[in-house]
This record gives structure tokens, sequence and C-alpha cells, in this order.
């Protein structure tokens, strides 16, 4: 068996798929861990009342190593599901599987606007706990209205007093305790109604950036040091495209239980669903796989 | 809001819709925390190596509490579906709700043969870890062929041994790394292809079993102390007979993600799935639900 993510549902496919002895190789993204390395104190994760996202995620990752799992960290170049077994491709190693899971998760979209490549990671990024620090007493734009960016806003109040949330909406669309924690905090300030339309800089680092109001298209300049863009996330099933069926949204489509459009080839976490999206129905699910390509390789005989 | 049930998937729902600020009621069965209050140690739940059941449903309750859920001790004795807000009856007082959680989870089979009434808690139970340390050194019979069997087996080696199975198929259901710790232990006895057909005692407590091959229906009565009934669960939905779509088993039907026949009324947990029933899928289906409820209440304007 072959899962594909170290995130809560990869990590959870490969504790059940070890514990049942079907030594599951797990590959790694570029974001060991998923999303939730990504964010600072977990409140929400069933039975540990406060933790620190990367940390759940180590203890997560030891737990199931010491079931014998293995983890690569390998980037998957390429993965044929046209034969059976499956094909998964990196740069230096070939591997064939009876079975996979697919927990490759969510990455951050961009806003594809002027200078927002040139100044990625000279002030543009998407993950204001990795990068927050380095905006110590800065001028901080955050872009988007839902949870994440009330997360990165609420975030940078530990390193300045100067937040601005920019959002294309004339209302926050975070959840209720998301939303409450940056209205009550007066360093958080919010425009409504308004998009980034472009990113300005001095070549080394972003200066300004012009905000656009979506109905009057009345624009201003601001001076800002950094941007975190929160705009909301895309499957990562680039490798999968022409081979599995893909919702209109890019992700994967369950046919029944973690089943894929290919028999042996089951799906889990954010991969397969824009609803939900929380860690632990991540985990639920990546253990639905684990338990779902059991019964696959018992039934087929593998 | 309110919720029925404390096990992962009633806690869950509790964390989610109390740090959503909608102040859910929890109602407690009579085995407060669920299934896991009869475990020893869970080593599957993700991100926790080893941690007994009962520590980690006493971890999840302060969570929930922490936050505000009310956590009530009061049997429900009828539940009306058919007006709305549903009706909640309790033996001292009524409550109503816009939306409903049913996480009311899954309760032993019994065998339902001579016997087994009249030495119930005499000798004849279903929780091995509840009652295992009355039976030092006596003999010992557990039930059933599955997961629940194997853990009853595994755990009595602590008092005794002189541990039985009696199983009625001619091999184990439970999954491999269970039948594992049963196959190994040399003080464990399998008798294969037999039932439980008479539960013997003096009176005061069990003394005697009888077994019936399935086959050649030969009978032996053999002497036993204690009888721990693993033979399967129904799930809890007695309440709600007649008024929600239940499935053949009496399992609560989900029409689309957690919601069940009746609009407002959602199920979470293992009362809606016979398939997976595992603490991390139920506290995962027990987020959905929370989440699908908290939209239900916004849609619809409560």
């Amino acid at each position: 068996m072959i899962i594909i993510g170290t995130g809560p549902a990869g990590l959870t496919a490969g504790l059940y798929a070890a514990r049942a002895e079907l030594h599951p190789i797990i590959f790694e993204g570029n974001l060991p861990g998923g999303q939730l390395m990504t964010t600072t104190y977990v409140d929400n994760w069933p039975g540990t009342a406060h933790i620190l996202g990367p940390d759940l995620m180590k203890n997560m990752r030891e737990q199931v190593q010491s079931f014998g799992a293995e983890i690569k960290r390998q980037t998957i170049e390429k993965v044929d599901l046209t034969q059976h077994p499956f094909k998964i491709v990196t740069k230096r190693e070939e591997f064939l599987t009876h079975s996979l899971i697919i927990a490759s998760g969510t990455s951050h979209k961009k806003l594809t606007i002027p200078g927002e490549q040139e100044y990625w990671n000279k002030g543009v990024s998407t993950c204001a706990v990795c990068d927050g620090a380095f905006y110590k007493n800065k001028r901080v734009l955050v872009v988007g209205g839902g949870d994440s960016a009330m997360e990165d806003a609420s975030f940078m109040t530990n390193f300045t007093d100067d937040i601005t949330i920019v959002h294309i909406l004339d209302k926050l669309t975070a959840s209720v305790p998301m939303q409450q924690r940056v209205l009550k905090n007066h360093h958080i300030k919010i425009i409504y109604e308004s998009t980034v339309s472009e990113i300005k800089g001095n070549g080394l680092h972003v200066t300004d950036v012009t905000i656009t109001h979506t109905k009057t298209k009345a624009e201003q300049t601001l001076p800002f040091d950094a941007v975190f863009v929160a705009i909301g996330l895309k499957p990562n099933t680039e490798l999968f495209k022409g081979q599995l069926e893909l919702n209109n949204h890019g992700y994967i489509i369950h046919k029944q239980y973690t089943e894929t459009s290919i028999p042996g080839v089951f799906a889990a976490g954010d991969v397969a669903d824009s609803r939900y999206r929380q860690a632990i129905t991540a985990a639920g699910s990546g253990c639905m796989a684990a338990l779902d390509a059991e019964r696959y390789l018992k039934t087929n005989g593998y």
C-alpha cells in the first residue's frame, strides 16, 4: 500500500495500515505534515485541549513510524493509474502498488496579479505562521475573509499593531469564533468589498499595495511591508488529472465510501473534501480509506 | 442545539458546537463516554501514542466543558421529532431544540438463551474491562470472534490462565493485529463452529455453560465462572423508531452528509455507521454533524 500525503488524513491512513501489517509507504509532499504545520495552537483536536499544530503532527508522525510505516521524502513526479499494479515515479525510483491512498491535501490559491510573483517570499507569503516574525512592527496586509485570513491576522498581532484585512465581500465568511477574535481586536482594520490589484516594491521588497473597490472601482495605493494571501485553497490533484474523476474545482470524487473512479485507488482528507476541511474529519477519512483499502486487497486476493 | 451521546462522536460535535457559541446541551446515556470506556489501552487515536480509553474520553469531556458545553446526566425517555422545534423529554424536564445531533452509539447484543438473564451480572457480562477483575484465577468463557471478543480474551489474561473463546464460524473475524494477539497467547483456547446454548448456575452464580456444535449439534457442558458476551452490537435507536428512517439493522440512514430523513436532525458515530466503527471515524463524523447543524440553523434563520 502506498499513501500520498503526511497530513492528518495520510498519517491516520498510515497508522491503520501499519497496524494491519500492510507495511505502507507514505510519500511526503512539499508541506510535510500538511496545513496544520502552518497554524499555531489547535484547540479543537478532540482529547488534546491545546497543542501547537506542528507538535500534533510530530506526535502523529512518530506514532505511525513506531508501527512500522515508512515515510519517504521524495517528490512524486508521475503516477500511472492506467496499469495495475499502479506505478508511482519519483526522481530516483519507481514503485508498484496494488492499492493507493491519495491524501495530498490542498494548497493556497494565488492572487495572480502584477507584482505577486516578483515579490513572492519578498513580502508576499501564504503562511503568516512561517514568515510572520520577519514583520515586527511592520505594516501588514492580509487578503481574504475566511478562517485562514482570520488566523493570519490574529497571529500577526503578536508582532505588529498595524494590520489590515482586505476582503472581497461585504462581510466575513469565517466561522463565528474566528470572526470574533478579529472583530474584537482594535489593531486589525478591515477593508470590505475590495480586492488587491497590484503589489509594488523597490526591487528587493514589497513597499505598497494597490486596493480596488469592487463596485466603485476606486483605487488606493497604501504602504505595506507584507502581504499574506489567504483567499482559499485548491486541491493538489495535478498528478491525477485525466486519470481520476475530479469535480469542477479539481477535488477527487468519491464514488462510494472512500473509493475513487479507479478500483484500488482511495482518497482521504481535504483533497476530496471542500465542505468540512477539518483536521479531525481528515483523520477520520484517512482511517476509512485504510480500512477500505485493506478490504479491497483482501477481497482481490493481493 | 441538543446532542445525544457522550462518546467520541457526541463530544466532538459538542466541541465544535460550543466553539461556534451554539451552547449545546449534551445528554449522557447509560454508558457515559461510550464504547471506549470499556476498552483498555488505545494505540490508534492519532497523535496520542498510547492512552487508556477512559482517560482519552475524560480529556475530551473536560475540553468540551471548558468551551461551555453542558453535559446532562438525565436519561431521555421520549423524543418527538414530529414537531419543530423537536421535543426531548426526560424524567424531570422537557427540552425544545431547533437542531438535534444523535450520537447515541451502539450496545452489545445479547445471546437470548436460557440462563443469560438470570445470571446477568452474576457471571454474565458484556464488559471484561469493567468486570474482569472479579474473576482472578477463574475459568472464563468469551463468546464471539470479532475485535471485542479478542479484546476481552486478551484483557482477561491479566487475571487468569484459563480462557476459552467460543466462536460460531470456523475462523475469527477480528482484525489482523487483534487476532494475532489472541492466537499467540497459549492461555487462550478457541472452540470454533460452536454456540453457547445455555448458561447454568447454582442460583447465585454461573457454574457451567452448554456449548453446541453448529454442524454436528453435539453438546458439551463445561465448567465456567464467567461468560463475556461479545457477539456484536446493535444501534441505540429505540427512541427514534417510527420517526426517523432506519436501515434493516436499525442504524440511522444518512440522506446527505450527516443529515437524516428529518431536516434539522443529524446523526454521527456508530449509530449511523456499521462499516468503520472506529473512535476516530466517529469523532470525524461528530465534527461534520456539528458543522452541518450550524449551517442548518443559519440557513433557516434560527
